[in-house]
């Protein structure tokens, strides 16, 4: 299906480009023109060149937000056992659950966050869960762009199931890959961290898990090793090809000039952070010294919401309140996290920005909320009021997936909702 | 016009009360019933006496959110000068520009304000702003619950004209209401204050203040009288006959105590203490002194948007970090704040709770969004990952004025906006 948007405001995140009126084509999966309008005497030939002609009515258009660090499957746990601390909370209450649920549960479960990251404007996820080949299956199914990471921890899969899924589920499907990565230091013991390094070595990859999210984390890390997380992991070249570390709320200065020396991406996820009381990210620090930061929203177990909006106040209100400055973290840079630099960290290079040649992954902004009313900067609308509620259109390699609180990722909610119902009553 | 709700799930905020099945009916500007749903047999009867019967679907009615702290008139500067600190933010770039603006400017930015209330499900606010005439009948003309706070202070008005306003805009509309209140101890002199610590006790009234918002300001206001805000105001009298103050991010134990000797409401507005830098309220501590806490979005310049559901994850989130402890501060006690602790300051006994004799101020929540599902905790559900997606329908009054997107205020949106731009052309 080809699309054409026209009379559109265009943020097209191309750095050095500044928000413009004018038109965007899609023909199959790609973007195939954005710039000005085209002239009054072009107009009756495109209409019929497009399957669809969508008028923008002067809406903004630009890249999807790339979401760095998901759970998708853990929507089941939304509201559940809230108002505790990370450690107890995972240890008695998420990982019993977990051990219960069916690979065919978690790609349902998946599915229900997929709606959710549409009403947010969220195309792509970076996504740790179980159940990998089941993940792929429902984001392949509703239409949803996914970079899988392993969690592999000492209790589970096989290192052979780990170089297994990094062959079988990259390559095969245009909207799925898998990428290198673990749950966490204090889940690994150090022999099976030696092995994961052996393996980033031999296929030159990146390596990601949780890292430093907590004080505890990070003072059981330097009992065990003598060392920080960072430096730790570091040591055993986990990091030699690149990665990066989710939360990084309890950074030292060495661990930072790793990430610097690495080029690692610090994912921050604020909403998480402050739900579990675990710590301000020094993110305004990650930015000076010139480390790519993405953004995440973790999992709905622990935020409780799949929503950018409420990540990019975050990002930057938390950034205020921790340097004690109004002045830190502006809304374009903010915006560029949950663009652009997540993007990198995902290895999505051809969905960043809006322009020729790249993925149409993009989403149109209803400008006509009051939210975002009088239109004195729409970036720092964006980040400063800007909500689900502006969410008018979410595309996904060519595909409009969301359009006026509509789906149209095979399933219908209704039929989600009785799934997920159906597992939460076998379950708890 | 007379309104049936069925089919609903119902969070009357009753003490004591849990979520039940049942039915609302409205009559003019009351709720008249709310209960167990009617036997089969009265269906037909009770479809005819009212004008409208509206099947819920098993979506929430609960009361409608009370928005403590407001400078409605404020939407002018949305994303205007964003990342400056307080003090340097109001004296060379909102001072300057309020000064420009008439009272016609003023109650038509206020309209834009409602009808991004309404979206958030907001019922009643707490405003403080220039033009209170032109508020007053903006709000009327919208059909927006109104309690204003007169905002006095060195600049003006004369003490001739508040108290004049404070008899004058009492009593005259069932929406909208006037209580005693000053910008704040630094813009106001000890004349001024003894003066209108006078007006207190003339009418037995209470007062409301911005109050110990900065270190900046608590520090300076030590200087000027050797005791901090709250202490200094009381010792003239001021909160002889209670009120609250705003903001309350930096309090001493003194204070503390003065707030539950006058039975002190502490209106705590996190988005805008965040973006501003401003420091985090000691929320918990307010709740185990059992001083009573509201909440408020203070204005869309500071904040930058008018969202009950971004303040409530921020009330308990920010406590969480606070403290260090996420099992602070939980969901219920959040909602409670939003509804019923507000319309205690506010002086709205009767728009507290969804009981038989109360006024009709109430929404419907869309349980049928993604954020919303599977229902494990309705309450945790609204505070952790609520949205303004998921307000359906949001009645004052007994007025239907928001339903599925549509607005019902007397202007169309795009009335509005285009009025506003035009200020926004004349005043930029």
């Amino acid at each position: 299906m080809n699309i054409r948007f026209f009379n559109a405001r265009i943020l097209s995140m191309v750095e050095g480009q500044d928000i413009f009126d004018g038109e965007l084509w899609v023909e199959d999966s790609k973007i195939t023109y954005v710039g000005a309008a085209m002239p009054e005497e072009e107009r009756e030939k495109l209409n019929k060149k497009f399957t669809r002609n969508i008028d923008c009515d002067g809406n903004l258009l630009m890249p999807g937000f790339k979401d760095a660090h998901t759970h998708s499957g853990m929507t089941l746990m939304r509201s559940y056992a809230d108002g505790l601390p990370l450690q107890e909370w995972l240890e008695t209450k998420i990982f019993p659950l977990e051990a219960k649920m069916t690979d065919e549960d978690c790609g349902l479960l998946t599915k229900l966050a997929v709606l959710e990251y549409l009403t947010s404007g969220i195309t792509a996820i970076m996504d740790m869960y179980l159940s990998p080949d089941a993940i792929a299956k429902a984001c392949e199914e509703t239409g949803m762009r996914v970079v899988q990471v392993s969690g592999i921890n000492k209790f589970g899969p096989s290192l052979e199931e780990f170089e297994d899924r990094y062959n079988r589920l990259n390559g095969k499907h245009p909207l799925s890959s898998y990428m290198m990565g673990f749950h966490a230091e204090y889940t690994c013991d150090r022999e099976l961290l030696e092995k994961l390094s052996e393996l980033a070595h031999k296929y030159s990859a990146p390596m990601f898990t949780h890292n430093s999210e907590t004080v505890r984390e990070v003072e059981e890390c330097k009992e065990r090793y003598g060392m920080t997380p960072t430096v730790f992991l570091d040591s055993l070249g986990l990091f030699d090809f690149g990665g990066g570390g989710y939360h990084c709320c309890h950074m030292s200065d060495e661990d930072i000039e790793i990430f610097k020396k690495r080029s690692l991406t610090a994912v921050t996820n604020p909403g998480s952070n402050t739900k579990l009381a675990s710590g301000i990210a020094p993110v305004k620090r990650f930015l000076d010294e010139g480390i790519n930061v993405a953004i995440g929203t973790d999992g709905p177990s622990s935020n409780n919401c799949l929503d950018m909006f409420r990540e990019m106040f975050l990002v930057t209100g938390l950034a205020k309140l921790r340097e004690k400055d109004a002045s830190v973290v502006n809304g374009m840079e903010v915006l560029k996290m949950a663009t652009v630099n997540g993007a990198k960290a995902m290895g999505l290079d051809d969905c960043d920005v809006l322009a020729e040649g790249k993925e149409a992954d993009l989403i149109m902004i209803d400008l006509k909320q009051p939210n975002m009313q009088p239109i004195n900067d729409i970036p720092n609308n964006l980040v400063y009021s800007g909500s689900k509620q502006n969410v008018k259109l979410t595309m996904i390699h060519g595909s409009i997936l969301y359009e006026d609180g509509k789906f149209n990722v095979g399933m219908t909610p209704g039929e989600i909702y009785k799934a997920a119902e159906a597992i939460q009553k076998r379950l708890f």
